[in-house]
């Protein structure tokens, strides 16, 4: 089993490689940048996705027999619309394609909670209806309906991991948790909507780590990775705030919500324990406990 | 307005080219093996739009105003399912964000009606669910959600007509009225099935007309290119046995349907009629008279 994992430098993708390792992968990554630290059991190579000649090079070299994709755009606040997202369906379909092509058999790739209507609040992979709110979500889940109906005429077979609310360790210091923790930690105020607003958060090692799970399995299709537990932000900034000691600094209020934010986004995570046979290994008070003495630590010591 | 055709030796696409010049474009065509004879005001490029490196380059020398992309796998029998089918998507969603980036304003592209849910029978753009029922049907509708979700970050217009079904000279001869008529102008039996299906027949050339006035509007998304009018195959065929002369020789019910075929299949026309202004100049009785005629010239003298 030779698995060929992409964004692997990325927050979640990061996560996986370890974990392939140890189920006895031989584990190969590609990114733009590979880290420069000597990882166990890791073969990096260099290369841009978004390059076709590259890919198709890539895939012949390696020929895996397995595919772990979290490659995309990412940048918060514009990945939601950026024109990057077209680029990325034309790179993952191109990849996929080539997969196949050099004896690939089993392709797992990352998708997103943004592929639902999220008017619906509780997504189920069976019920929901994938009419997407924005460019973002409509790039994964054109590449899902098409990589799940060329699977069998190109000889593999495939499943979509759609990723609801991560956080933990290294996470972009513009998101939610990140944000707030190194807020509290510097002693200043942070400005955050009402928190009303309720979500379905995960911590990143137990994502990728779903992720993992899911490759090793023949279920096919979307999947759902979540915890299923529906909690407000509110009750996740607060929840900080107790553990960096200062939750009076967290400004409810202080600033809009999106617009046509949805009030409730909750995973249906019953093909996920019921078919994948996974369940989260880290409560969110645990993960955020964690995710807070990695920051302090990250931050140095108190000047 | 400079256009770039894609496809423009293919079945629709070559009755565009003429259209185009007669409305004032400059227009430039490309394909893998341009024809020997000279079109009064179209210039050929040649290049292979599965090849990402060709698309750069041909955007870069053409840098059009307008994009009307007929291009895709179209082999009769294999095209339903053919893994050709996701390169298309790569190579269109490519062709859209170089025109983009070379100042592209408006572009029309082809898609079908098999992206609708064809149990529904009479398709409406705004009503019909699109979840095809094969990998060409899924294909088609990936790129169509997105390329309309990305053109306003990609500063363009852009529109998709659903072709439904198509008829005229020089029609592959595996398909339905080239089939019936060439059988009975060379008075073999014509193995039909029941013939009761009743669907939506439109002549190439009325076809390629929809999609020229299309792109002179600024209507945006999914616009049905159809007649608007049901008829059956089975009165179809009896016209072209009674154009070529010999009826008898059609035989309804010498072969099944194609598993799962759906009873209809009708276009709403209301998009195109209302918003394109655009309507057939052909009735079907006339289409097929013409395109009798056309096959009879076709196979030569008599021997």
């Amino acid at each position: 089993m030779r698995v060929l994992v992409t964004g692997g430098t990325g927050f979640v993708g990061r996560h996986s490689l370890a974990l392939l390792v140890e189920q006895g992968y031989e584990v190969h990554a590609v990114a733009r940048t590979p880290p420069a630290e000597v990882q166990h059991g890791v073969v990096w190579h260099r290369g841009d996705l978004l390059d076709g000649a590259e890919t198709v090079a890539l895939l012949e070299t390696v020929r895996p027999t397995h595919l772990l994709h979290f490659a995309w755009f990412a940048v918060p606040g514009r990945y939601w619309t950026d024109a990057e997202n077209v680029r990325w369906v034309t790179a993952t379909l191109h990849l996929f394609d080539r997969f196949a092509a050099a004896g690939g058999r089993r392709a797992v790739l990352a998708g997103s909670c943004a592929e639902y209507d999220l008017n619906h609040g509780y997504c189920s992979e069976d019920r929901t209806p994938t009419t997407p709110d924005t460019l973002y979500g409509e790039c994964k889940n054109a590449v899902r309906a098409v990589t799940a109906r060329a699977a069998d005429v190109l000889g593999l077979t495939t499943a979509w991991g759609r990723i609801f609310f991560v956080y933990g360790p290294d996470e972009h210091p513009a998101r939610l948790v990140a944000y707030v923790t190194n807020s509290l930690l510097v002693a200043t105020p942070a400005l955050c909507s009402d928190g009303a607003q309720i979500r379905d958060f995960l911590h990143v090692a137990d994502v990728a780590s779903a992720f993992v799970a899911l490759l090793a399995t023949d279920v096919c299709g979307a999947v759902n990775i979540g915890s299923g537990n529906p909690v407000s932000i509110r009750s996740v900034c607060l929840r900080i705030g107790e553990l960096v000691g200062r939750p009076e600094l967290i400004r409810f209020g202080a600033v809009e919500g999106r617009q046509g934010e949805p009030p409730l986004v909750v995973a249906d995570v019953r093909r996920l324990s019921g078919e994948v046979r996974w369940v989260p290994t880290m409560a969110l008070d645990d993960g955020l406990e964690h995710t807070v003495a990695w920051w302090r630590r990250a931050s140095g010591p108190p000047v």
